[in-house]
């Protein structure tokens, strides 16, 4: 993305000139387009577009509300616009495992994700310590099949007071229940160590070495309330053999799991995802 | 494989110093080593070998079913032996599709396969005049609900009278039954176009399609009773956005479908391959 | 590509409001987007589009002619017009090695490729049959040092006598001069064996065996007077190990050249490339 | 690799029997082989081994000790046997870039390593603060042009002290001299930010961008007094486009650079790596 831009995401059923009408408001207001990407799909009949300008108004907040009102009442689509210079906050959900955690912040930490990292949750104390180290804020929720409802209700009234936009789960070992997604309302991206829709639940490592497959996966997926079953948005895949055992499996889907992750929260945070009947479309 | 070498594969309980008595029982007969490569399944305490030597006896075939005795009456292991110089012969049965099919012809005749193409069966005539041009005998077994059974007798007659000792299904659209592949004996690869065990049965890509996967696949394996289910030789993936429509994962996928078969037939020929509780062992 | 659609791929110094007058511009006249990418090359100040849409008019060759008029003339770009259903000729240039050969022939006879395979030329006979058993016109036309310039006058005669739009070289093993480049007119696409810059020139496979690498690859490009130094369209790799030998690296780079190859040639058939500055503009 | 076990790396001139006379001399001893593995350059008639063994003997150094006599004296092999218990030191050399300083620290604390990480040392202080957060000893050793051979004096005295048996360079900006490899004995594996021999030497990312790759690759390489020229460990890649910046690729480029650097780093310490003409066989 660009410093300084506007990026729209917009969708809704097909109609002539969209690209025309668009481009044209972007222009006759002295915008300067710097990408464009659309997509039809033509069996749903569903237009979308990313569109990234840089605006000659001097309030881009005033310009993207503008474009805003122009999109939904003028060509009746979907569009959600946001700010390149604003970097929304973000939520980090773990337990034990650590590898994606310090993957994430490191990366955050490096300035390659157009985001801030606001507080790490977590049902356990074990990455406490590290984050202190790291200098981000860590709550303790514990959750147990007792407290569960409560324990949301305690994630939901910090992510609140964080002003989280979005929440990324780095194998954080709880389900987040249907409630809490629709409370919660921002959007929640989760790692899954298999190539999915292969291996969906738990221990896939297990599964896939029991299956004896010889390539193993991790999927970032939005989170919904049906398991493992959201939008896909990144998928990747590394060769195993008849020599490795589940430890090794374990260690090679590590690094799967940590670079698959980062590009779903990295596409997310530069708007490049649209979803739509449990897809995506990613303009990367 | 090297000309004139003699290939041994071993499977049984592991027991100390197996590598030592299989490699000293070919040095004092003055054999050399050309590879020898073993895995064990420490969890099933089964050890496999592969070893490939140049033996000094005038009659490698003597040698070879020497060393047969020896690896199962001494080591009381499983054992197949194999000549790098006798060519076994292969069917390949196919439907209408003719990617595959034309690949591996091609590949055969280019000398890559260390086996013979001695037929092609089908239950279509599309394929006859092309498997004429390129001089391959054509075999019409017409398969229907109610024939399958009668046809399958004659697909067995056919394979036995040409020797096969390895069929290939090169998108072959029919289901082999339990009966066929305990009767005719030989294995059977099949290729099925999903990264399995995603994707199972019909219409694959239609189902990755609907999915909204990012990734689609392609699995060798031997085929057996349970569609699918079978022991998993090979298998690769390549990468899909929301701009491909089903006919364009068809079209993708027919090239990961033609170097995966082609791999997995390869593996075969070349002895690599060991099958054991539902997965491979593979020495490549 | 859509049936009875129009492509333009359009590039020149940037300036605000491209986007929105080429979409105006079909808008207004009826037409309808069905795709549309461009590009920026922010350093050079380069603007690239490739438009593909369905025109209203009865006579899709008057109004891609009328864009011609419109970019050129009122934008100031560069601008390439072509129409779906056009199919353009093709000429592949052969030597011995027929892997490419059969694999190129093979795609457009399966119709995934947008062109018609026009004729094939040799300096040698070795693919004479099976030329002839594929159906398409075989010109033989021998090179030595001292004939070069007459033999490349004779396929300069045959490509144009052929109308000939775009010439391949599956292996080809002659360097075409400068003089043949220009006075033919048409783009020539290249399959080099090794991933360019590396191991340009001969014998790639044994340098790299030489070097020990641990993967090979295989680029595609358009020649240019300069020897393997032509703008890149497409590149692949693949793992190879100690074991391999050289035998081993060329067999595993003939499946990397055939899909290469392929790609790149589906590629500019589909009017997806744009080339300046030694580079090339991908719209896939 | 196997707690408690038994690493031996031979190499030397072919001759009959060295595989049934190292088994033997296991076996005959009481111990249990693990993994073994063999190579043959039939070319160069060098053969290279690879045996892992559980020994039976309470005191493995002893048993190791007296493998090394037997290879050596009764084989005439050149041999090296490390036991796996045994966890060598490591030195990490750095200088401002961070990410395969951070990723290298990480893989050590979470196990995947047989190694321990002793000391960074670094011609900058840039990671001083987080070298000490993760309690690792930094020696800060300026180094310039005049400086140089007293600073690979002051490193040299370090690398001793600490014992240190293995150097890494994650992204250290200064080139080692002959005399400093020579002197300090201990292998040091580079990584360079390129698909070697390609885009050798500085800024391979600015270099690639120019040429217009569609790939950019990572390679591991044991350091020699040729800058860029050592035999080669491991090697990737990943798919680059025509949007892609420096930047870009500068930022997809560190994922590909940890992975690799790790990569070798492990076969290292795993003691797979045999080198013989500026190659490397790796037993994986």
């Amino acid at each position: 993305m660009e410093t300084g831009s506007i990026i729209a995401l917009l969708s809704g059923p097909d109609q002539p000139g969209l690209v025309s009408r668009v481009s044209s408001w972007i222009f006759l207001r002295g915008g300067n387009i710097k990408h464009a990407d659309q997509h039809k799909d033509t069996e749903a009949n569903i237009f979308f577009q990313r569109v990234e300008w840089l605006s000659s108004d001097s309030d881009p907040a005033a310009e993207a509300e503008a474009f805003q009102r122009f999109a939904s009442d003028e060509l009746g689509m979907e569009v959600q616009v946001a700010l390149s210079n604003e970097r929304p906050k973000v939520a980090l959900f773990v337990s034990k495992f650590d590898h994606c955690f310090h993957d994430t912040i490191l990366r955050f930490k490096s300035g390659e994700m157009f985001g801030q990292l606001a507080c790490i949750i977590s049902n356990h104390t074990d990455l406490l310590a590290a984050s202190q180290s790291y200098g981000i804020p860590f709550y303790h929720v514990p959750v147990t099949a007792e407290t569960k409802e409560e324990a949301e209700n305690r994630q939901i009234e910090i992510v609140e007071k964080e002003d989280v936009k979005l929440i990324v789960m780095a194998r954080y070992m709880q389900v987040l229940s249907e409630r809490f997604l629709q409370t919660v309302g921002s959007p929640v991206i989760n790692i899954h160590h298999s190539f999915l829709p292969a291996f969906a639940g738990g221990r896939p490592y297990h599964q896939a070495h029991s299956r004896g497959v010889k390539l193993i996966g991790a999927t970032a997926h939005y989170a919904t309330a049906d398991l493992d079953e959201g939008p896909i948005i990144h998928q990747d895949v590394t060769r195993i053999n008849h020599r490795n055992s589940v430890q090794d499996l374990i260690r090679k889907g590590r690094d799967l799991e940590k670079s698959v992750f980062a590009q779903a929260i990295r596409l997310h945070l530069e708007n490049r995802i649209l979803v739509y009947n449990n897809k995506t479309v990613v303009f990367d």
